[in-house]
């Protein structure tokens, strides 16, 4: 099924049928390149090898799994390995894998040989309604998370939620976390579908899906390079990414995955919103109540606090020393560019470690 | 004043006045970087200074001047001090310097944060007709030119002449090339013209920079992407661009700039234009001896030859291992996409290597 959301190609795979992958694949390329990491290599890549047909030479490239990879020294290993197989700008880059993959996929292609055409796969949830959508593409500069990217729209993204059968409980939570941030800023009725998720089946899950990818197309589309509009995607990212930085730095720390620092995030955000904003004191209720019923509470101590306030300042989304967040004035209605201070973060931190 | 070609916004500098240039900064950025070399450090920057008026905090950023300083290391040492000084998404770097520097600041600045605005102050005539105009930037991978950038026009491009007092012959040589480039690809009277330049002064030089700019951006903005019309800007570049990286690989040769090595590749280009297309045995006769009356003959031995081939086929231009030319079927009159074979190739050094 074609689905064209805005400028973006979307390829939703229903009954296995890849024929409008492959006829992707017959734009005269030189090569085809398939990234992959060690996950993807022997999860996924069998299953999409067996539905491609094509003559041109197929080259497999492969990466070690793991936020940690997403750094300018695997880049240079992609773009050395694209060399030294001699491919050219008429090549294409296929990126099969989840978040940090398509992210660094899509960097190496956007700028190898000063850009490349490639398709994003993504094989997790959260990749499929977030990162492999909207042109975000980017790497990490130490501890600084995705500080080096461009925007740059995959040429295609092929939705295939088979790949999903083999992905844990944790990270189907992860990407749910991206699609209640897209009912949360932009649509109350899909935030309300969502309640009934565990009553629905993999069939829903694919309409659930282009949903949310539906909703991000149209924000990116108004506005793709973040001057406005787009910063609503945001919502829950500012106290979000820190925290998921934090996490990952501290070696003693559980394993937090994207979506459940995001959910911390939008809780945090969502009480700010009702101190800040006119955001009702039910609606705040429902949100924590949904988001602590998927996301159990995570250990937070008044020291993490500290370090994780010190990453704020990092945050891309700032402007002039000013931390800006994304608000919500209702489910449904975010407010862009709100300045909060310091007690008030104070507040929110104090609300997520008590809230029953 | 204040020249708009096509897309592309150009202050040309005249009677020192800055007028426009500040007028640009005043535009609420919340920092302003200025990237210098250890030359322009001491030679533009103070001439620079002197003339921007603002209230907006600047960042002076040094690195060492060379080509060898066109790798991610160097990059990363940008992104780096940028992070560190706390820029932000709305911040504007300025890159002042030759065609190395604004090739590694452009892509610096479009790749930070997924992109921040940039002005490019070219410092060297090579810099002012060529790299600082049209959008690429790009660094090198290992002793590939170029292989990893973007597309990324600047914001402002600033031609200010007097930068050009410091230059050396040779580097004036260098960027006269790329103008020799434009009269031969594109308008034949700007080839005539150029001809009788030792005769002319500064004021006319100014005029000459800016036609250049103006054939070179018209090109651009009829194909950005190099799908066709832009690859006529190569000439000269397939074999130039291999016999620069030779020279520069190779410690025991003399240092050969960029135009210098684009000259011996327009002057090789054209003869195997009068082979494989109708460009008239006078033509290039003509073509000859003024590049060889600039650009006096270098040696180049068989073994640096076979080396120089061995370059060739890592060009960006290059599609599924074929080696594509740009010729010149007349002055004023480029071919794309030109198959050369071995033997040609071999008769062009013969020659280079032979011409009086």
């Amino acid at each position: 099924m074609k689905i064209q959301v805005n400028s973006q190609a979307i390829s939703l795979i229903k009954n296995d049928d890849y024929k409008q992958v492959n006829s992707f694949l017959e734009k005269g390329f030189t090569k085809i390149g398939i990234l992959v990491d060690t996950n993807t290599h022997q999860e996924c890549l069998p299953r999409l090898l067996a539905r491609l047909h094509t003559e041109t030479p197929i080259e497999i490239i492969e990466i070690p799994a793991g936020e940690q990879e997403k750094e300018l020294d695997t880049c240079i290993g992609i773009w050395e390995s694209l060399s030294d197989l001699d491919f050219d700008r008429n090549s294409l880059l296929i990126n099969l894998g989840g978040g940090v993959l398509t992210d660094i996929g899509g960097f190496v292609a956007a700028t190898f040989k000063r850009g490349i055409s490639f398709i994003n796969i993504p094989t997790t949830l959260l990749a499929m309604v977030d990162a492999a959508v909207g042109g975000k593409t980017g790497v990490n500069l130490g501890a600084l998370k995705n500080q080096i990217g461009v925007i740059e729209p995959a040429d295609l993204v092929v939705i295939d939620s088979s790949y999903l059968q083999t992905l844990s409980a944790q990270e189907m939570r992860s990407g749910l976390a991206e699609m209640l941030k897209h009912g949360l800023i932009a649509d109350e009725a899909y935030w309300r579908e969502l309640g009934s998720l565990s009553e629905k089946g993999l069939e829903d899950l694919d309409d659930l899906i282009v949903h949310s990818i539906q909703i991000k197309s149209e924000i990116v589309a108004q506005d793709p390079h973040e001057k406005g509009l787009r910063k609503s995607l945001n919502f829950g990212h500012t106290l979000g990414h820190a925290i998921e930085s934090h996490f990952l730095a501290s070696e003693d720390k559980p394993k937090l995955l994207h979506g459940e620092a995001v959910a911390i995030g939008m809780l945090m955000e969502s009480y700010i919103s009702s101190e800040l904003l006119d955001l009702p004191p039910q609606r705040l209720e429902e949100i924590s109540k949904r988001l602590l019923n998927l996301y159990p509470r995570v250990a937070i101590s008044s020291g993490d606090w500290k370090q994780i306030l010190d990453l704020l300042k990092y945050d891309k989304k700032n402007k002039g020393g000013r931390i800006n967040f994304v608000l919500l004035s209702d489910i449904g209605d975010p407010r862009l560019d709100c300045a909060v201070t310091p007690e008030i973060l104070e507040d929110a931190y104090k609300y997520y470690t008590s809230t029953e």
